[in-house]
């Protein structure tokens, strides 16, 4: 483990009161740069080193920890659905004891910030031999992480200093989409006009991004009321889903309200007996394919007094008609809402712990790279 | 849909206060009958129908919604360990929006304990023609599920009543893992011996579930303490995984406690920021190969001022040294346990839940059987 010094000189807080407000702001920036070093020319994709060859693979197996495992559990949707691509998640400490099988043509990406992140390192040598290649996203480049893989993907976000990881995952998130892009290009699943059209709107991501975190007054407004409460509940379907996780995540970790998120659809078999008053539900819908099923689930929160902070576009806010609350976002292409709705997710959490008055860049009992098992 | 009348000459408490307890009580009975429907002659596995060829697929798709979930969350462990078949799992409500693609010589199983869930029949529904086979886990053979399945395989657990799954949960384990034995066996993953190690102690299981519930007292003392909790935690790694996940939802729908799980690896990657002294932890484990890295997680939370009752094993409590509470089972293989940690997990709710004074057979939002998206 190389041990890297961090002083002022090389970070500060830039005007921020924390390194984490300095880093959710920072992530037009981020963002963009992941974006033009995985598309240099502007509308093609380049992989690092050679690239890969998604043709030589039939699945994948994607292993991370904590936020990098939400990360890979969006990333099971985009590749699935734009490569046709089977796509297994598991978290690094489960995947590395119960000895998955791992069938030929298996392609095994790890993701993790640091780089150093120990259970994830562990079931990447577990694939050494097994899988027919080991690719790792990481935002360190001289990590262990990256020199035992075949093929590093950086993410470009800079030196990360917040202990609850908040431009390193939409950086993940960013890059495993543009993956999910070239496998579906490889493969032949997506045609030669939508694959432009999505690449040009992540062209114009980071500008939406920026749009977001105007956000940040009202999610500040909003996050005083949150903070009364002891439990919240997370919602969101498809590539929300993951979102509301790492939504509920973040909370945990800052403010120490306990948190959970759900499958909306999964709210009818069991976690809706918590609904009450007391137990605010953020529910993460863009006006997308799905929309109408998770509006159907907010409705019975409602129906059973739950208070429920909608995230939306304003289509979606309209339609919704009367909720307790409600975030506007911009309107965007479903397949780039997850990098969109991680911003609201980390105000949220960023705006409840100072309300609560936590300590936001070392919450209690956590480290920002889990080097140990 | 077939409605099926249910009076008191069918089903009634038989001297328990709820049909929930009645239905725990019943578990060494009903186990020992899906026991005995599997292996007719007592020691060899006869699936129903003429059974199935494990050796004609490369892979599983298990797909349910709730408790059943976690009954395939379990099964993915012994799949993948037992008969090296690479399994995936997805809750129902996910899985079909998802569109995910089903490669050649998928089979796709499918858990419900009426047979009528919506998101899992709609599910099974999408797998229709891409999967190469269908097999339904059931507890009414006569169900829509049944009907469209290619096999099927009862889980003889009798009549449900309790909205809370106890019963059925542990006859779908059982029957997943008799399903798994067979895979092995097949495929020529398990050698004669070891097999027929693990059948009789399946055998013996339902003598073992019996000695189990004696714990059931101290269970409603333990729970009487619980009862005082806002918010609980539930930590297993590998098989006690699941089982810590269908603790926390049992916990969670009747006693309105918002009881979450955790896979122990993951404590360090943000939960562990919860735990204070309020915040009782329930730790699952057995003295197995992974006993040691859980007890070390079990360390850090009592390091951090949390409560930990502990469920293990006699050698598993002595070796723990302090907790706060602890829950003694039998010793068992292994493979059996998670069958068995599921008693001390639905007692643990069950008693809070009544200590709370709460509906323990009806609880508040939720119905028995999801029968609508």
């Amino acid at each position: 483990v190389k041990t890297i010094r961090i002083d002022n000189t090389m970070v500060d807080k830039g005007g921020h009161k924390h390194f984490m407000g300095k880093e959710i702001a920072e992530q037009p920036r981020v963002i963009g740069e992941a974006i033009r070093a995985y598309m240099p020319d502007g509308d093609t994709i380049a992989l690092p080193d050679g690239g890969f060859d998604f043709t030589a693979v039939d699945r994948l197996t994607l292993v991370a920890c904590g936020t990098a495992y939400y990360a890979c559990l969006t990333a099971k949707y985009w590749f699935e659905q734009l490569a046709r691509l089977p796509v297994e998640v598991d978290v690094a400490s489960e995947f590395r004891y119960r000895e998955p099988p791992i069938p030929a043509r298996t392609a095994a990406l790890f993701v993790s910030q640091s780089g150093e992140t120990a259970d994830t390192l562990a079931a990447l040598r577990y694939c050494e031999g097994k899988a027919s290649s080991i690719l790792a996203v990481v935002n360190v480049a001289e990590s262990s992480i990256a020199r035992e893989s075949d093929l590093v993907l950086p993410i470009h976000a800079g030196v990360e200093v917040g202990v609850a990881s908040t431009k390193a995952f939409t950086c993940q998130l960013t890059v495993l989409l543009i993956l999910a892009l070239e496998a579906a290009r490889q493969r032949g699943e997506i045609s030669p006009e939508r694959l432009a059209d999505v690449l040009s709107q992540l062209r114009n991501l980071p500008a939406v991004i920026g749009n977001a975190l105007d956000t940040d007054a009202f999610a500040a407004h909003v996050s005083n009321e949150l903070a009364e409460a002891q439990d919240v509940l997370f919602l969101g379907r498809g590539l929300m889903f993951p979102i509301a996780m790492e939504g509920a995540l973040k909370m945990k970790e800052i403010s120490y309200i306990h948190a959970e998120a759900y499958a909306s659809g999964e709210l009818k078999h069991g976690p809706i007996a918590l609904i009450d008053s007391h137990v605010p539900v953020v529910v993460m819908a863009p006006r997308d394919a799905l929309y109408d099923k998770t509006v159907s689930n907010m409705q019975e929160v409602m129906a059973r007094g739950g208070k429920v902070l909608l995230i939306s576009d304003s289509a979606g806010i309209e339609q919704a008609g009367e909720v307790w609350r409600s975030i506007t976002l911009p309107r965007i292409d479903p397949l780039l809402t997850p990098i969109l709705y991680a911003l609201p997710a980390q105000l949220l959490a960023y705006h409840t712990a100072i309300a609560k008055g936590t300590d936001v860049d070392q919450p209690r009992n956590l480290a920002k790279s889990v080097t140990v098992e």
